[in-house]
């Protein structure tokens, strides 16, 4: 079939002799992809890679299966085929998949390294998302949605009602990301929110504190161009560097009672946002990290959390709840539909996906939030 | 009226000239003490204060009373007068005192520089323990517990059952401290937790875990006479310098389902208990901090607490609401009377208070957990 693979470190190309996937357990669904967004880890893996990839002629550690794969982990499509025990979803629906792969899907591999009946700490607490040996379909695991087909288990697959156009459907994963850093944060109606940074998952999670019925939202980034799509999200926006020194007690002073937000969300992942995330919070405060961080320390004064009783966490991932809730809150318009479809800022056919997608999202990073790639819908494409 | 008083930097005395406190608004109680413990944060006052006492020749900034002042933040003792708008208690009611001074108490207060309609931020938000302004009986706001009588209103003060000893009564306040960090950090029964040092505050955190019916309980300390004394309220004890480098994954190991505990309790305040604190966590593991720390940076890798969606947060003081807590935790059995009593390791005359009570815990450190000064039981006292 024709997909946009990722064939060897540094070299990702489209290809018309990818093997189809087929239908092989009995609870697998065939998915006939319609778009699938690149993501700033699909990115990385090009850059810096194999991060969750394996290595050339190596093999992924869970599920056993080596290079070429279809990357692509954002997708929607529709059902196409469905094995004899799947009761969730029927030929014709439209679905997300939830693409994580954990212990609990070792079953699915022949190949797999794994002893079939073992599960790590984080699986056996039901905290799959935390898993140990966490990877995800079209990072490597198995083969994703820049491609024709897909297939999946039923329980990865989520059903989207017909009035969530597929371009937004495949915006669900990048907002279930949010929705869950938002969910275990524990925000209620009502509460303030800082939002640090107003890439992709910023800007997401506008969204989704938006689903959660959040009170006042602001977003702080110092470039333009994003502080004026977190604006079309919806958000207040706050430019730091017009404050310099004083940024941090001006937030605190824009908060509904002037004394600082409820929760922080620290979607950049840099010494400066992980202190402000930290002291632009009022008494009680949740500072929540969605960033991924690379192994450098910083800079912790207990004190600093202690005296107001604030509490840091950090968010990991998403679970198949966090797919249901995004799709519910899209469809009963806590997310509004128009206001996500702004995140899309591209569309494309796989064939060009590298290009016009991965090249386009690197060189304009600041101007650019979704590229979406697409097998199919032809008729829908960017200019 | 007698009084173990500080005088001025470096100088704690007896003497029998300290005035005597007088009801001075009708909310007031006067108090005749039984007993006062001696608290680390009073060593701390003579060793290497002012810290919360005012400078010499200064007044308190909230109270704006100076020196002399009887020190004392522990006490019980038993209502010998009460003003005429007093409902809470009567004369001969046995009481202990919540020793806050915040900006709520301001009205009390006639020298205070402060305006008497402001709050902080935190008292209006209700925490008054995370006060902007906080201060203590006993330690420069007003007059405390090492002497005869003591003034407070009727918002500290909190009734004590008869079957509560009056000695161990004194023990409400640093179970206090200890009852808050676990109530807030929402432990539930049968939960696990990890205690990292066991000083009086890492016991009391015992006592208060106890209390909330917490399952497995293990004490973290390298000083083996500490982990007696550990032992002897019930905690199971570790001695991390037997595992060198592996103590963390020893402990983990031994947390109920192998995988680390549900809460930490971070009693000493050093890089190694706070990184312990947090590896020893599992999944959604909660790590508290009640150690107080000197403005030193140590390392945070914000990915040691995503990963595995950990939270790390920081107890503050305590409220009226923890101290009818423990008394009635004491009342009801759920902390335990003898064990409590275990951590009475001295009880001295408040005229030797210095020499036999701070000056025997400077230097007699490990064996002594807590010093009682009395004004008058002069039957129960220490040889
Ligand atoms: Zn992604
Ligand atoms: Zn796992
Ligand atoms: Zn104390
Ligand atoms: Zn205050």
């Amino acid at each position: 079939m024709r997909a946009l693979a990722y064939f060897a470190k540094n070299k990702i190309q489209f290809s018309d002799e990818i093997p189809e996937p087929r239908i092989e357990l009995d609870d697998e669904v065939l998915i006939d992809i319609s778009y699938a967004g690149i993501c700033g880890s699909d990115l990385h893996e090009y850059l810096d890679g194999p991060i969750f990839f394996p290595e050339d002629n190596a093999v992924e550690k869970i599920s056993g299966k080596g290079l070429p794969q279809p990357m692509g982990h954002e997708m929607s499509g529709v059902v196409s085929k469905v094995g004899p025990a799947v009761t969730k979803v029927k030929v014709g629906d439209h679905v997300v998949v939830e693409a994580t792969s954990t212990c609990q899907d070792i079953y699915r591999w022949p190949n797999s390294s794994f002893p079939k009946d073992e599960e790590c700490g984080a699986c056996k607490k039901g905290f799959y998302n935390c898993c140990g040996h966490l990877g995800f379909c079209g990072l490597g695991a198995y083969g994703g949605g820049f491609a024709e087909k897909v297939v999946t288990s039923e329980r990865h697959v989520v059903k989207v009602p017909n009035d969530i156009p597929m371009d937004v459907a495949a915006l669900v994963e990048p907002l279930s990301v949010a929705w869950h850093a938002v969910r275990i944060s524990g925000l209620k109606p009502g509460q303030s929110a800082l939002v640090l940074g107003a890439g992709p998952i910023g800007l997401a999670t506008i969204l989704a504190l938006q689903g959660h019925k959040a009170g006042k939202i602001i977003v702080s980034e110092p470039a333009k161009a994003r502080r004026e799509q977190a604006a079309l999200m919806g958000a207040e926006t706050f430019n730091p560097f017009d404050h310099g020194k004083d940024a941090v007690d001006v937030l605190r002073k824009i908060a509904p009672d002037g004394e600082g937000f409820d929760f922080s969300y620290d979607c950049s992942g840099v010494k400066q946002t992980f202190d402000t995330s930290l002291h632009a919070l009022t008494f009680n405060g949740v500072a929540v990290n969605i960033a991924v961080w690379g192994h450098k320390p910083i800079d912790y004064y207990p004190m600093d959390v202690t005296l107001q009783e604030k509490f840091v966490t950090g968010s990991m991932c998403y679970t198949i709840e966090d797919f249901k809730a995004v799709v519910k809150a899209l469809h009963e318009g806590s997310i509004d539909i128009s206001r996500a479809k702004r995140m899309i800022t591209g569309r494309q056919k796989i064939e060009d996906g590298f290009e016009k997608g991965f090249m386009e999202l690197i060189n304009h990073k600041e101007t650019n939030i979704k590229i979406l790639l697409t097998p199919n819908n032809f008729n829908e494409l960017s200019e």
